[in-house]
Formats: C-alpha cells, sequence, structure tokens
C-alpha cells in the first residue's frame, strides 16, 4: 500500500496525509472544497486532485475521511472508481457505515472495503491544524465485515502499523457498543448535568458559587461540538440509548439506596466504583503501575513553573497534571499522574524544591 | 469573637483554628482522640484541652468539626457548656444538623447555634495536613434557622470575613438543595459511570484501550472516599433523590430523542448546555472573563516546563491547566485557562517559544 488517496481533507484526512507521506507513500488528497484540498496538499505535502475519480487512479488504499452522513457516498464512488483498491474510512461510528456501503455497493466490491476508526483527532478542526504527528501512538481500530477480504485486512492493519499507530480488530457491533459507554455516554451525561444546572441555576444564581471542582470536571465535555456531536450520537443510537438505559438503571439503583438511606451498600457502590477507577490510567500506554502525587501549588505566576521545570530537570515525564483546586474549595492543588517507577523520583524531586508532595494513589 | 473554640481537629478544623491563630484570636482545641488534639495544637499553635468543656471555657465562638453523624450532640454539649456562646459548625449537609441541634438542644440555647459549610479541603484528612491558607478566600456559608439570633448570624459573618474567607448567607433547605446538584449528584453520576463500564469492561478488556479523555475526567470523582461520601449523600438524601430524579429524566429525554434520531433536537440541547458551560469558570473568583487556550505539547520529559515557565516569565498567572490528550487520542495536548485580559499576553509569550497556542474559549 505506497499509493494512497485521501478522500475529505480535514484536519483527520490531512493529518493521515501527512503520515502516510512520512513514511514514504505516494498520496494524492480530494476534498469537495477545492480551497481545503489545495490547503491541505501544502500541509501535508501531497498531490492535489481536482476530481475523486482522478484522486483514487492508481491508488492501492483509499481513505475516506469525510462527515459519518457522506462515508458511504463516497466510499461507493471510491470502489467503483478505483476497480483495484481496499477501501477505508475515519468515522466514529461504524454500524451504519457498514450498512450504508451495503445499501450503495454491489456484492462484488464489497469485499475491499474494510471500515476504521482512528482514535485521534483534537477539538480544532480543518487541515491548518493537521499533523503527522496526530496519529503517533493512537488506537486504530478496524471493523471488517463478514464480507471483508482477509488479505486487505491484514494489509490495512500492516499500515496502519507502519504509520505509527496501533491497529486494534473489532467487530463494528462491538465497536460501536464499547465507543458508547466509553466516549458517547460520557458525552450526554455530562450535557445533561450542565444543563440541570443550568436550568436550576436560572433562579439561583448562587449556585455557581458552590460550584467547584468535581463539577467542572464532570461538565467540561458539555463545551464540544454540538453539530459534530448530535451526528455521532444519532448515528450510533441503538448502541446509547442501551448504554443509557442501564445508566438510568444504576443511577436510579444508587437514589433507591441513598434515600433507604442504607448507608453501608451506598460505600459498598463507591468502593467498587474507586477500586476500578484506580486501575484506569490516564494513557492506554500507561494504563497499569501508574502513581497519582497530590502537590498544593501557591496561586501565583511562575508556582507551576517551579514544579514542572523541577520534574523536568529530573527527568521525570509527567503522564497527567490537573489542577484540582481542592475538594470543594477555589485554592490550588495540582494532581500529577507519573509512572508508578517515577513515584519516588517525583517525591524527592518536589521535597527538595520545598514542595510537599503526598502520594494518593 | 476573639476567644474560640475548636471541636474536632482534623483537617478542617485545625485549619480554621490556624486561622484563628493568624488573626490574634485566643484559640482552644478538643479532639476525642488526645493525640490529634496535641497534634493538632503543635501545628495550629493553639492551646490543647482534656475535656470538650475545658476547651470551650470562655470562648465567644465554638467551631464544631466534628463528622456528620456526631455535629448535633457535640454542638449540644457544647451550648450547655459554654452558656455565652455562639456555636457553629463545619458540616457539608445542613438540615440533618439543623434537625439535630433542635432535638437536643433547648428552645432557650437555639438562638446561640448558626449553621455552617466552609466550602475548602482537600482530599487529604487529619491535622498533619492543615494550614490556616485552606480558608483563604473559600465560599464559607453560612445557614441560619429561624431560631438563630440575627446579632449572632452578624457577628458569625464578619469572623468568617476577618479570617479571608467569604461569607454567604443561605437557608439550610436552600444549601442542601444546591449542593445536591453541584457538588452531590456529580459524585453519583461519575461513580456510576465507572461502576457500569467497570461491569462492562468484565468481559470486554478493550473497552479500555477506547477510554480515552472524556472518559477521564467523567470518573476522576469516583475515586473518592466511599465512606466519608456515603455519609454525605445519606444525611442529604431527600435533596440528593430530587436532583437525581430531574437527571433521570432529563437523561431520559435525551435518549428519547437521539433514539428518534432527532439530530435538530440534539444539537439544540448540546448547544444549550454548551451556552451554560462557557458561562462557568475555572474559579469562583475569576468566573467571568476567562479564555481558554489550546497548546499541544510534546510527550516528554521538561516539555511542560518549557510552557509554564515561558508563562511565569511573561508574568501570566495560570487559572487552570488541564493535560487533554486530544478529543478521543492518547497525546499530549494542554487546555489553560487565564484570565480574558492575559489572553493576547499568554498567545504572544506562548508563540515567542515556539509553542502553537488556539484559542478555544
Amino acid at each position: 500500500m505506497d499509493s494512497v488517496a485521501i478522500l475529505g481533507t480535514g484536519l483527520i484526512g490531512t493529518s493521515i496525509g501527512a503520515a502516510a507521506v512520512r513514511v514514504g507513500c505516494g498520496v494524492s488528497g480530494w476534498d469537495g472544497d477545492a480551497a481545503t484540498t489545495a490547503a491541505a496538499a501544502t500541509i501535508a505535502n501531497f498531490r492535489p486532485a481536482a476530481t475523486l475519480e482522478e484522486a483514487v487512479e492508481g491508488a492501492d488504499l483509499v481513505v475516506v475521511c469525510v462527515p459519518i452522513g457522506a462515508i458511504a457516498g463516497v466510499a461507493a464512488r471510491a470502489l467503483e472508481a478505483a476497480p483495484d483498491a481496499i477501501v477505508t474510512d475515519a468515522g466514529s461510528v461504524k454500524v451504519s457505515v457498514v450498512q450504508g456501503v451495503a445499501a450503495l455497493v454491489p456484492a462484488s466490491s464489497r469485499s475491499r472495503f474494510v471500515g476504521g476508526h482512528p482514535m485521534g483527532g483534537s477539538e480544532r478542526s480543518g487541515p491548518a491544524h493537521a499533523a503527522a504527528a496526530l496519529v503517533d501512538g493512537i488506537v486504530w481500530v478496524l471493523t471488517p465485515s463478514e464480507e471483508s477480504d482477509a488479505g486487505a485486512v491484514d494489509g490495512l492493519a500492516s499500515w496502519v502499523s507502519r504509520l505509527g499507530a496501533q491497529p486494534v480488530r473489532m467487530d463494528p457491533a462491538r465497536h460501536d457498543r464499547l465507543v458508547a459507554f466509553v466516549s458517547h455516554l460520557p458525552q450526554v451525561a455530562s450535557t445533561a448535568l450542565m444543563g440541570l444546572a443550568a436550568t436550576e441555576e436560572s433562579d439561583e444564581p448562587e449556585i455557581l458559587l458552590l460550584a467547584a471542582g468535581g463539577f467542572r470536571d464532570l461538565t467540561r465535555l458539555a463545551a464540544s461540538n454540538p453539530a459534530l456531536w448530535s451526528d455521532i450520537l444519532v448515528a450510533n443510537r441503538t448502541a446509547i440509548a442501551r448504554a443509557l438505559d442501564l445508566y438510568v438503571a444504576r443511577l436510579t439503583a444508587m437514589r433507591d439506596l441513598i434515600d433507604a438511606a442504607d448507608a453501608t451498600a451506598v460505600e459498598r457502590t463507591f468502593s467498587q466504583a474507586k477500586a476500578a477507577r484506580l486501575t484506569l490510567a490516564t494513557k492506554p500506554q500507561v494504563r497499569a503501575g501508574v502513581a497519582v502525587i497530590q502537590v498544593p501549588i501557591p496561586d501565583r505566576p511562575g508556582a507551576l513553573a517551579e514544579l514542572t521545570l523541577a520534574l523536568g530537570d529530573g527527568d521525570v515525564n509527567i503522564e497527567d497534571l490537573q489542577i484540582v483546586h481542592s475538594a470543594e474549595g477555589g485554592r490550588g492543588m495540582v494532581h500529577l499522574t507519573v509512572s508508578a517507577d517515577a513515584a519516588g523520583q517525583t517525591a524527592s524531586v518536589l521535597a527538595a524544591r520545598d514542595f510537599d508532595p503526598t502520594r494518593l494513589a
């Protein structure tokens, strides 16, 4: 797969194109918007094409990076225009894409389609913010259907590894079911919480005085792009409805335990969730074996720099850093996540600079 | 209120004692555990007392800082032992405390009790981590009942201001209703989400591969202290049950819109929540007029130090900093929150050091 066409050159398409150029592939790119094609070609250093057909001519691999609702149609055109190429996509939801392809593409060509979901991106959009580094180390899910050719899937997985990402094979329905829990459900839970507090707040302005760190954590996702998310949620509506049903059932069970003043059962539920949370690490690569260290920070310019500089000097890599402002108040407290191996080094480096670290986990 | 007794010398009690010493009050302290009393007295530089009665002798003000279930009983003893003192407390829930005091204290003494909730603290506990700075600038809710003496409330509010905190008066039921939304409900929502994913995960280990930034944000609270939270939730069960009912109703309405593929209505719901979220700032003091700036960060030791050092050198105070690892992947991206006035300075300082900042909000 040395000859690659990118269809749709927004943030993800242009980044994938740049990563393919980086490993020596010949890359062409096309976007429905000619100015976007031109901008992307300059940034990622690939060949701009005036039409979809021109882009896919001679390609071994076509990567469809258009919005979810347009994927199946563009993939169908690519499968027809490039009768020997493997075609994949970059959509966040997979069952609806596979169904769309099955409806639009003749059976003889469907073996060349393999769905994909490169789990990278950022809150930015457009080719101007693209970079090959966006695919470094990310999980890139491949979701072959029963009709996908086994050789095509293997070839695509090798190509994904060559680009620097981590290929993970998964049935489309299983992909959609799992991301419903860990990506789509959190989005809905956050939005509902923010909406509820805002409604309550309309005649209670002081509610915001009382809103501290925990509320901020839970409502951060509520600031995401509404149009993007409504597309994703509707495309994955069956799995999300099921996840929401299970979430509501769990909330209702906890509500009833609290209402019955069953402190023992409430504590047990919290202990189980705490144990599960502590097995989660901050980045997939370092999930096992991390340490979380709490450090109070004076609230003035330069204070955080003293901390991060001390760690950089001490050769400690910060896996995660969050300013938590303490449990309920507005003061400065940092939670650092480092690898468990580096916990001792972190503590001694910080103590030597008069910080007061405490290991939480 | 120059003579103050602290009953219960854990993290909060010892910190309040230290803050009172700092402004020149004479302070005595007592804890049910003699070793805790001794440790706290050394740290906060107050007079240790062997008994509750010895601690409150001659005090103008008694601050009860014991666990929620013990507050009313200790307050009743203090009101009896110090017949001229004002008595307040530091519990996170207020209606149950007021009810307990009403049940245990003769009507003639109840006018001297004024409930309180200093909204500071940290994930640590015990006097060893206490500091007067813990009360600096925090919201300190005062919840007088109808029986509380107006002069006592005014005097307590002045004393809270003198300590450096921000007194906010609120009816006990209103306090409990509002913290149910912005503090207790997020705790339950986070715990339920983590518990649900862990249950799903038991036969789907790969679900964690797909769990990225948003899921981490929403489940961070699930690592809190189970015993502490079960006490708080049960003590505020009426308000929490109501908040959970409203939350479940809102989630169910969103579920139905998604299930009906009503993308327009889903997008509208998300837009409303996004607008509300953007009015929330990171610290109560700077809620209005903040800017959020996104900066990509290389994933290596010292990279974050370059960023924070540049800002410190440029005299920019960081209100909040979070490593977000992009929308779905595991890569390094920082969201900085600074005051809106400092947004231009932040961008130019970072650009001068070859960072690539983008203002998000």
